[in-house]
């Protein structure tokens, strides 16, 4: 729509019937996404099938439900992320084919399946039960950006012998999501055994002097392995995020 | 130059020499400054005679010359800040006509006096002799701007009777910038004798608890006068570039 | 009232009736209110029928009902802040013309309505839907001070098309009230955008390393467009005020 | 008791009874209390009519039931802090005399009423609604310790005249309890106006920035009134046990 | 002075030859030192002989200089406290009575010795050598109040029998003022053995997670001894003025 | 087992069935637990009848029924720590000889009773009635390890009577656990007291300016008796299991 | 060396030369190394021709060569990060060369250049010229490890038109390094233009509440762009080696 | 000497030469230290041969000296911890025999050798050069203590392979003092290798976010390996006085 808009706008002074002030003023007042770049990042979004991600937290069922149809109307697969009971159980009423996964807190609704990306697996690893939530977000953030993974858990580095024993599969990932709470040492560890990208995402797991998540996101910050990346404390979703930024798209012919 | 680049261009459509595709992508290449807002911004700002301002903390001499020089030559007066003994000696030994206030830290190069703008004078109080760089610097500062200013220094909220006996003179003000240290109450008590706004700057003054402004920016964050804002600490020109945005321009005609 | 009693005072001295050493003595003890500033200052705001404003968080249903009936029994406009459900309730079922706005979490009876201040209006800008409860809050107070305002929600730095879409917008208004969480840059964008006064309003929205709000107000603290100020976490209300304090008041002939 | 059997121990070694060897173990082994300081202290305190103070937070009912009841029976009054509706509503049960102050959270039993103390009256000072608690739990500390308060609240800061309207009554007490939360400085402005002892007690009221009281503690540790001192946050019984060391206990003939 | 100055203007009126609307609005003008409340305290200090104390740092030398002369020609005696090497000489060189006490960085210039109160010793303890400039400081200022001292120091929790073995001497002190730095627990366990104040000063002695005085500031602020109150972190001065404020004067026949 | 398949793999390198380049690449891969040091620890625990231990927080009954089943199954004991009253409940309900321990809550299941250590007690001590559940929590842990203990609780560093009235029997003791909240003294009083090792838990008990445990962290970690090891806040799992390491166990002929 | 000593090892057992055993005792104590997963990420590093790293700060001149030497004899490039004036010196004097880049503070010896990898350029851009030193440090090692870069300065939130106006580079590289002091926005604005991998490097360039970099670290952890992941502040070298990652790897045939 | 005291006390009351009355106010005024604990364990300290231990910073050269000379007069062997040059020299020139470390910064003055004590080594170990100081005067410590010892350096998480290289050195020592800058992860990756106790030191080594050693204290309080305890930042010393109190003294016959 907007290219032609423009192009509609350039053809009128083309053809006299548009002045040259009033096109220089009407292009000075449009909006930028008229004009390129984010419209470009838009339209190559769709053509790889990636959903719209909604953040639930602080949103009403009626908001989310509101939202997920006007996307799935404009022809988007949807991701809603950090929703509860009551909203999930809206969502899934409305629309048949929602996939909701009760420990990623998240619900899916897709109109096509999105296209496996060509790369290797990214492994999404945590130490203990309490992370699995965190690790789920992440899988199910991964599986709607069209990425196969791997998921590893219960693997801590106060018990080496586990980490160890699943070294060959980390090394044939494209890329490795490192969650952990405490000390958060495990992205350290992680990133001395690979070479690919390790995003390391604490948690608020731990208690005490874990001061909500700020132990291991210190620990993380300063791993000793080079090149370890992190994001923010739970932020399962955005670990993904950062993995789909760095991984090749569907190649459209 | 811009507007009249924008106005080139569609006028050479106009004339059919620039093909319709050929000018679309010329304009969605465009970096944004030519076409609006920046720019108008700029030219406003140059009338008005404000000049550039340059944070001299972090810069050597060598590029302060190489910066002021620029600015000179483009006609705009300049207001260096947080320039030290050996900055401000070489901007002064390059500019005959630079103003150094040793005090403030800042040096001045005026190639037009801005103009005097049409209020009445901003406060600028603190209550030791510890803050008054931190006053001097909006001093500077709103002189440059062409804000006229009154300085009312030794008021703190432990003597009453000083600080009571000058508000007067604030209820004449047309914004007052309140500079404290420590616990930072001075705002709060200021901010309930006037209705004007009151710009409140923490300042690192103070020791132990008060953990470098800490405590004075909590304190002013948390006043219980309502509408009191803050900037950062020891921030006198940001304080005084808060003003400059709430009072009236010098009209052109 | 008082300045009535101090010329009653002062003219009884002057016909012999009080002593000098009575007058001396009435006078020490005179609470200051009686003597000016204050006073003076009150009767300014009745004349501009500004609301007094209840902070309703930490006071009864029952509390804030006589509060409200003693202010309205004065003739003056009522304002409460943070009034949840049960409280709302009470004061609507007192006051027929009490308005209740669910989201804002405020509650205003209004015997006259605020004369319109002669300004362009107050910008009220967020960039998601879980920052809305504060804009609404600024809005409610703009509202019952007398100021116009403009609602500007879902421009957020990330998507800046969307935001440069609103700059006309932003330009034509007297003030901008910039409401943000998670990092709070939207304020220096927008203060690079526009002369305007900017008032930052850091919200507590956002997990993790959000911190409930510290890096929010840590951001906006250290903006790089000079002369931001910022208020409270969460404040609304105090940026409508801040923008009360730079905005003119209506002329009383 | 214990002075007993001291006495009786070097009695009998001076009957013989008792060998050197013998006491001199028995001797490293006594329990501290035994031999002097606290136990003097304990008596003193008896002789005072002061309460045992139970902090009631952490407890059950039935253990606060307990330690009353036993306290009770040792002849000292009881005050039990921080009892909530359940355990108040228990001590009242089991005892006819209970006292019970629901804003103060606090249970006092008294056998003996405590005797007045020689000085005059301890101001306890507040500016909003949302400090009260904190201060109604200090005056009843106050009275359990046999001081005569004043209670001033609703003076704050921002509304100098209302505050220097009570300065003539400050004047008259023998030591001020400043409560206060937000930005802690009413202590600063009190300590200007008054020469007795001025304990400052942050509340955690306020939000965002007030992060659970630490500006309000901030502000009071940097106050620039030389020579206030600062308590716990929400500590209204430390700030009157505070008082109690300052003042002069009841003479015993 | 200031009282005759209003009397002078009421007798102005009385006598008719001051109009009774030119009195009000002098009167609403006047400082409000002019009133009251400060001048009768400055009175009364200039009557004890207190010292007027001057914060040495952030001063020149040449400032202290100036403000000294300036207390002295008005008859005060002068404190000067965080005076370093320099200033001391400084102040030493112009006044020959000056003594400087260079552990405590004050220098004090004494026109009349003050006159001694009438009240038992304030202890002044210390755990380690570390701790001795910041009780040296508060011995200086409370030798200059006219409060005789009692010096404690090497004594710490670690080491209970040096400590037990000086608490006869603090069961004789009117107010104790216990220095810390590392844990802070000292004022905890002087806390428990008398019933006197007891000020607690934080030091920033110690290393790592000491963080500069903030752990020992935490310990004694949630001291489990009742009623110890707390200054600013390395605040010996503070802490004599709050045993200034607790004791009694030197009455005035 | 898995020393002998390394066995079996190098005997069929032995017996030429395997090739070396064959069994290079197997090696290679190996898991590390299967050639030594975490296998030869486990086996060790066995021995020694310790349990497994389970960290409840975070985990769902299910979960922990089938953990523990499966524990069990193998020949080991259990203990489960952070179990609140639903999954208590459900363990006993599967369990019959369940040991459940509401204050400490945790619940152990043995197969057979842990063979009593060769040392002298461990002491647990600590301040009030709050810190009771942690204290709990290190007693149960210690019984579930064989490891003798002596409960010392409501001792005090502000009633230094109490304390070293318990003296002799600390002297007794092979190693103390010193559990205390709010400021965290009791460690560093202890550690002066004796020579054994000294393990400080802080806890959350406090309220405003402990900060959720800081308070006693701080003051635990800058302990001015030498020598004193701290672990996280409320952790008396993991004070007990520092205790573990540091004593001796019991020999297997 | 290693593999082969494991093949002789077991050749060793396969010739009957050695037991089994023997073979197995061994092998259960062979440094891990020698097995696998680090000796052949060790070869890859070689054929890459990446260089040894060496931090240092902490490290004399004297450690510094011995380690430079030692790598290089050992055939490796050599990159010395955080070397001041006089370790570069040192370094120099001692290699021909070497390369010094005085405002990034790194050495580089290299014996081969790195092989150019087959990728688009990694941006790497900043906002002021206080952050030019860590975007140095971030370009020197870019350079290290064989990847192109471009170099954006002078770019900030607060001048979008700027920012903008570089669009069209971003969109060409394969990944982009942010670099931002103060509030940290950047990584926000640039995530949202691009689709690449967006790694955000605080700086610790600002003042007052910057507190060191902890403003820019909470904005770029709670950045709204989904995606963008963070290293800790002022860490060039880290943000290169995370860069190093996530892009190929020159092919050996 | 002591409990000579108090035996003439006693014989003195057993010959009627002293009477009861006066026996006892004696008593309760002692000095704890005559009685008992403090001065037995005194004794053994010197039986074991163990130094006084005296804290260098914030000490003159002179006290040093003075300090050293008293303890050595009484028989004593001496240790100072944080000498740095200056201190050390002057310790050195005065004392032929004493012993400086430099990079541990300590001085040690013996009398006579430490003898040995009857147990296996302590291994200190430490990941980079930057963390060599504070395990070097872990190591002086032990020395003086009569501790044997193993250094390890050059371990680190990210570099597994060398760490288990030395597994077998750390399952054959006493206790193991890690010392970890950065993110602080080694104790726990130990602490999951061996059953011994770990004693974890961080260090401030590291920048940005390790904010002096903060990140790796909380990481190694949040260890999830399970008994590891911690100490102070940087503080070497107190991590081997916590390895004196685990381990066997030296039998006395």
């Amino acid at each position: 729509m907007k290219p032609e808009r423009l192009r509609a706008l350039l053809e009128g002074v083309g053809r006299g019937e548009i002045s040259v002030t009033e096109a220089s003023r009407t292009l000075s007042k449009l909006p930028y996404q008229d004009i390129g770049v984010a419209t470009v990042d838009h339209h190559r979004a769709l053509r790889q099938g990636c959903p719209e991600v909604v953040y639930g937290e602080g949103k009403t069922s009626d908001q989310l439900l509101r939202i997920a149809s006007a996307l799935l109307d404009a022809g988007q697969n949807v991701l809603v992320t950090r929703a509860d009971g009551d909203k999930a159980a809206a969502l899934c009423a409305a629309h048949a084919s929602a996939r909701h996964a009760p420990l990623a807190r998240t619900v899916s609704v897709e109109l096509t399946p999105p296209p496996l990306r060509p790369c290797a697996p990214v492994a999404v690893m945590c130490a203990g039960s309490s992370d699995i939530p965190v690790a789920e977000e992440a899988l199910e953030t991964l599986r709607a950006l069209g990425l196969s993974s791997r998921r590893i858990v219960d693997v801590g580095v106060a018990g080496l012998h586990r980490l160890l024993g699943r070294s060959e599969e980390l090394l044939e990932c494209s890329c490795i999501i490192v969650i952990a709470g405490m000390e958060g040492a495990l992205p350290s560890v992680v990133g001395g055994l690979v070479r690919c990208p390790v995003i390391a995402v604490p948690t608020s797991v731990g208690y005490g002097a874990a001061f909500g998540g700020l132990a291991a996101l210190l620990g993380m910050l300063n791993s000793c392995a080079a090149g370890v990346t992190v994001v923010n404390i739970d932020n399962g979703f955005g670990a993904a995020m950062a993995a789909h930024r760095m991984l090749p798209s569907v190649e459209v012919p």
